[in-house]
């Protein structure tokens, strides 16, 4: 009997999420019921919203329960199956949460959809972040030719599809990254028209140079000050899409907005989203990424932790800024 | 030769405006070119924008010049014409501004549409404040039946329309207003389902005794305090329009957001806007507001200084919210 191994919420942070609020868990993995079946996960998706989960306080969804298999999004293979609808072999993509195997009821997995693409795309640049990327600027920003769009968190696994996507819309893409490594692979290699470094000393001048035309659309994976700065350039009638306020999940103060005139003055626009009310999106959005990258036209990074027991450090290290790209766990 | 009289904006305000930011003139009224029409001024209207004309930081429009005839929607007669589209004796509305007499080309100037309804109706519930109002509701709200639509300062020109509209649209209307007279006008004669006094000691309390349901749809004419407790009441999916912050035009705090975490939970909408970006939608409009009326389904209270001289202090009245419904001064 194959052995499953992972982490439960121990405990709720108090301020920045620490060790001890995971609890590991080692046992034999369940075997499937009528119905059921058994995915053993290649690769567990890292994402900042779990934070949030790990608090009491109401969010956008039901907070993650003390002592329930910690949420997170997986791919990878069915290897014993109760349910017609799925074979052994095949690959799925679903929220199996941080462990080694994942029950389903098939109901939450979904086979894979195209072929040709390495599977953790699919919690990537093909899977939640994509789309969420995909939602924010298709149907909340709508950047046309020639206007300026920015992104915080620039390099990451949203931030940087946003990017990608700003410039197949014939938009000028300025990313806001942290260190000047990131900022250069924004530009060299996803090809943003600009990316500031917002640890620079003299990042506000450069944030003002990189924007000669202000802005027409914000992507806010961040908040906090970056935030405040970038309200200032909005253009007239600019769209903000509020997609994260990592700046803020750690107990930091609130990300705020510091003069509703700008709203008023600029008849500017902020959304806030969350990807999973729109599900009816996915196929569009996924179809349409897997299609830029069939093409070559999307690119992306991942940083790779090794191993299940290795998804806390990996997870403080992303809410931090650590990673570079989508930060994946390799459970296989 | 007829002498008109009015104001000039004499200095910008440092703080709250102040008499001596006007300057008085009495002079020969000009007399109309080829092409021009003379107005005679029946009400001149006074709205919260133009404090923000008077400033010199950037606002929506351009400042008022200093120097310049003060800003203002007027209604009027015309009492010479040299343009063949209109006689003497049509009545007229247009930006005409602070004073007695307005000389036009003919394209600032609209002959009223409707008959049968007091003209001065034309500067307020049918004409900008209402159209305001319109807007807001129809295009960014959008409340649906069973919904909940909070309005600030609920009894001026704008939010009465607001409430009413919303009542139309099959919303529960809650209004906030200065003083217990205002809220019992706004319920009982505007239809309002509730109406709380922010000047009473326990407002907070009876504001979320008004709100069972929490708030869908949050029309902004305030800002300040009450903007902050009602962003902490947003349902999911609630939009908010901001159409005016009076409570920071004199040089108050800036009102802000101050927590945008509220957006992203609840997945809200914010959208500044100004009436003036959607002159295509006035006919509509207007004509809508006018049905409303004639068939007495749409209410309104004004407050009628008496003479030019009047409006500098009629003026400050309606900063400080002493108006009570539509601020004009009559000028016949």
């Amino acid at each position: 009997m194959p052995v499953n191994k992972g982490f439960v919420l121990a405990s709720r942070p108090q301020g920045a999420a620490v060790a001890a609020n995971f609890g590991f868990f080692e046992k034999e993995a369940a075997q499937p019921g009528e119905g059921q079946v058994l995915v053993r996960h290649h690769y567990l998706s890292l994402d900042p919203y779990m934070r949030g989960r790990m608090d009491e306080s109401k969010s956008y969804a039901a907070s993650q329960q003390i002592g329930e298999v910690m949420i997170g999004g997986t791919v990878g293979e069915v290897v014993a199956s109760k349910n017609p609808a799925f074979a052994v072999g095949d690959k799925v993509v679903g929220m199996g949460g941080w462990q080694l195997y994942g029950l389903s009821d098939g109901k939450d997995i979904k086979k894979i959809p195209v072929e040709g693409i390495p599977i953790q795309a699919f919690i990537g640049a093909l899977g939640m972040p994509g789309v969420t990327a995909w939602h924010g600027v298709n149907k909340i920003l709508k950047p046309k030719a020639g206007e300026t769009l920015v992104v915080s968190a620039a390099t990451g696994a949203v931030g940087s599809i946003v990017g990608q996507l700003a410039k197949a819309a014939g938009a000028r893409a300025v990313g806001i990254a942290g260190g000047a490594e990131k900022c250069a692979y924004a530009v060299n290699e996803l090809g943003f028209d600009a990316c500031v470094d917002h640890k620079a000393e003299d990042f506000a001048a450069q944030f003002k140079a990189a924007l000669p035309n202000g802005i027409d659309c914000l992507f806010e994976n961040v908040g906090g000050e970056c935030f405040s700065l970038a309200s200032r350039r909005l253009n007239d009638f600019a769209r903000v899409a509020i997609c994260g306020l990592i700046a803020s999940y750690e107990g930091a103060a609130p990300s705020t907005l510091d003069d509703l005139r700008i709203l008023l003055v600029k008849r500017a626009m902020i959304q806030g989203f969350i990807v999973s009310d729109h599900p009816q999106e996915w196929p569009q959005a996924i179809g349409e990424l897997a299609n830029l990258t069939l093409a070559g036209k999307l690119k992306w990074r991942e940083t790779v932790a090794e191993g299940i027991e290795s998804a806390p450090e990996a997870f403080f290290g992303m809410l931090r800024g650590k990673n570079f790209g989508k930060q994946l766990v390799k459970l296989i």
